[in-house]
């Protein structure tokens, strides 16, 4: 018999599944890169400039010295007692690594953990949560995971029985929770940030939202809520979080409060407030609220994709609950050692006093200034273009600018069977190397246009993406303007 | 409104799904374990003895020097060019982790990969899998994988629609089997190995299951074989895999190939082939047969399961079929780096003429060695038990030994409603410290009991061991015997 799977024959959920940052555009932007290794004058452009993904090490950015003197040590243990160690490693970073290993059942980073993650940096996270928000942080609520998403994943496989179950989800949004939704069969209940207050999120269009659902009979389940914005780059008021909090504990939602951006403000006039810390604040507790708080190595100023390192906090819910969740943690058995270290290290970085502090900073710092100076640059840059209009990155490491596409350019896009967003993305990118994220693939108000920009490249990269992105844009319009 | 999630209102696949290797049993050592750090004198033994998971490390078995030092200069290159590097690092240790930098986009290890993998060592794992198979192997089959786990529950996701589709897994089988067959609502169909055989894996019982779950409705998409077997630590003869290929090549079935224990064989009449090997040998390529292995560092004699690394190679599909497997890779963006360059050094370790190869030869056959060693003595141990058969550890780390339990102990274990197997299993970990996991975990013939033990605890802890089993099974008949 031949072999019998077909893509007909395979789970459609998977086949519904969409996961556009690492879509067409990408998959193009590969291929370019090879055709350019292979002969430099192909293009009118000599590398592919990547801003589609949140990947900062990949342009450049340089990982904190301190985090991978601690990650070296514990990987090779056996170098902590020489003497020569100590004129390669800062003092600190091998007190760490001790105090890491002392903090291991056996020394044994090469040993399956507990399944939520090693107690003792569980421990070192829960402190440094209570230190940031102020409010009681318990080590038995903090599940480690490789990266946020795995974390996404396992609420959604708890949350979701059927497509009669919904989940909230910001549209735009970043698209590991569309694609999670449709994985665990579920139905993803938009709500539209609107684009005209700077991606605010009205609870007036959470109500709306949630009794459209209701009428159709779904049975909304959750609401994610991504602070700072990705793809929007907007911070939260705290006023708006209190609203928020106040209507998941009204309608017994699970708030899902992706804050892997939590470092990532760029502008003195907003701050980060977790979500935990608004609802404690409120007076609500345990009892009142649902609440799951996901964070990552992967964002803030150390980038750390790679290591896949992260954790949820996961209050509120039952100890039966908990079991299950426990249990769904287990099946894996644990998440990667390292990217737990590292978790506990983004969470606990060198203090006042500490050997390392000084450096630290200066490195910490320089990445966080030297990302508001880019987005501030870009989004200036994308404003005095024709037709584009991009709101204010608060934070987060992406613009979203939208694009009053002429009817000449959707024709166009339309005849060659291809979203309007796709068409200028993929144009951009056959021109000028510059890789930009659809937003289709974040989802945008119907007939509405935009696309998803990095500010991850480095400095030095900025102006020749400004004049690059300019250049095109301005023939793009002389070829098709109305 | 209260908060709404409940066990009443939790996806029931979450519910249904079992994974007892981390189940009742390991929840009770654990809370012993605290209570004798508090009390030593609480119970009759100094310390938990646990045989129950696959975790060589958290046992005190050593990592393998010349990895370790590999990954501690991947994640802190700044060192590379040191001087006192020259001294604390093998100079091939040195040239390996350049090599691997080179391999990386930016030598950025702190940056999301190529979902599959970084090329590189792709390229490394493949080049691997031919010198041990003798057929070509492609690094475009390659998916790597935060353990050989997420990659198990890939597949399951891509195949299973319904529960009308059944995989069929071996019984015993490992629990992540039921654990992905459950909670991605398909229909485990079981297949009996058979223990006068020595676990033997035979066609007829395959064919047996196929009809009947036929006759039942169900589309068997998939067979999943362990070899060597866990939990029975059986090796397949290469004329019985041949019989397997040809049987899934006829009934069009995906073969579900977990290979991760390849490297720990210890008899010298059996040797480990892949069923890659064994499908090519017979001739059959791509079109033929859909195969899909797994390989994890978690395993072997490295036993570096803390890294979460692994692979699996998948072949046979259509590019079609392929481009979903990989958008689900692309989902979780990547697995570890670490975790990566680990699985490409298992593959790949010092060679004949490197300057860590003695060293290196050393670590890997004492560990080898004495797992052969300890497998031995505890199923001699096994054996001499009154009610107790054990088959021989021809590979693997377990021992699945048959317990034939007394009317008495049965009866006595209904009365406070709990499984035979995990009642012995209690009163085991109770009076003598020693963590078995109970054969119901597994699957087992109705009417039979087990337990799985591990050859893991050091080689010095085995007569101890030895000793309190021969003690307590003693007491245990003389209370129970019929």
């Amino acid at each position: 018999m031949a072999p019998q799977v077909t893509v007909d024959s395979i789970n459609p959920k998977v086949i519904e599944c969409q996961y556009a940052v690492r879509g067409e555009i990408v998959i193009l932007a590969q291929k370019l890169q090879q055709e350019i290794q292979a002969k430099p004058e192909a293009y009118p452009f000599q590398e592919i400039l990547y801003c589609n993904v949140g990947n900062p090490q990949s342009l450049g950015q340089k990982s904190i010295t301190f985090f991978r003197e601690v990650l070296a040590l514990c990987d090779h243990p056996a170098i902590l007692a020489k003497s020569e160690t100590q004129a390669l490693f800062s003092s600190d970073s091998i007190e760490r690594a001790r105090k890491i290993l002392d903090q291991i059942p056996g020394r044994a980073t090469g040993a399956y953990s507990h399944s939520q993650g090693i107690k003792g940096l569980r421990d070192t996270i829960a402190a440094a949560i209570e230190a940031r928000d102020g409010f009681p942080a318990d080590p038995n609520d903090i599940f480690m995971t490789d990266g946020a998403s795995p974390a996404v994943h396992m609420m959604m496989q708890l949350l979701i029985r059927s497509e009669k179950d919904g989940i909230l989800c910001p549209i735009p949004q970043y698209p590991l929770y569309s694609a999670s939704i449709a994985l665990h069969g579920g139905t993803l209940v938009p709500y539209y940030l609107d684009e005209a207050t700077g991606w605010g999120l009205e609870v007036s269009e959470l109500k709306k939202q949630l009794q459209e659902a209701k009428s159709n009979g779904i049975t909304v389940r959750a609401l994610v809520v991504i602070n700072p914005g990705n793809p929007t780059g907007q911070v939260l008021a705290e006023e708006n979080q209190k609203a928020i909090v106040e209507f998941c504990k009204e309608e017994g939602l699970v708030l899902l409060a992706d804050e892997v951006y939590q470092e990532n403000v760029y502008v003195p006039e907003k701050k980060f407030h977790s979500f935990k810390k608004v609802a404690r604040s409120m007076g609500y507790g345990e009892k009142d609220i649902h609440l799951v708080s996901f964070q990552s190595v992967s964002k803030g100023y150390y980038g750390e994709c790679g290591k896949r390192g992260g954790y949820m906090e996961v209050t509120g819910f039952g100890a039966d609950v908990r079991e299950h969740i426990y249990k769904l943690a287990s099946v894996n058995l644990c998440s990667n050692i390292t990217g737990q270290i590292l978790a506990s290290l983004v969470m606990s970085p060198p203090k006042v006093g500490d050997k390392s502090y000084e450096s630290y900073i200066a490195e910490r710092d320089g990445i966080l200034s030297s990302l508001a100076r880019r987005a501030k640059t870009l989004e200036d840059a994308f404003n005095k273009l024709e037709g584009i209009t991009c709101n204010k990155a608060e934070g987060a490491m992406y613009l979203f600018p939208r694009i009053n596409l002429p009817k000449k350019a959707i024709k166009a896009a339309e005849e060659v069977k291809t979203a309007p967003d796709l068409f200028y993305c993929r144009r951009l990118l056959n021109e000028t190397g510059i890789v930009f994220v659809p937003g289709s693939g974040f989802g945008q108000v119907p007939g509405t246009w935009h696309f998803r920009c990095t500010i991850l490249p480095q400095e030095e990269k900025i102006p020749a993406i400004v004049t690059r992105l300019t250049d095109f844009h301005k023939r793009f319009m002389d070829e098709f303007r109305d």
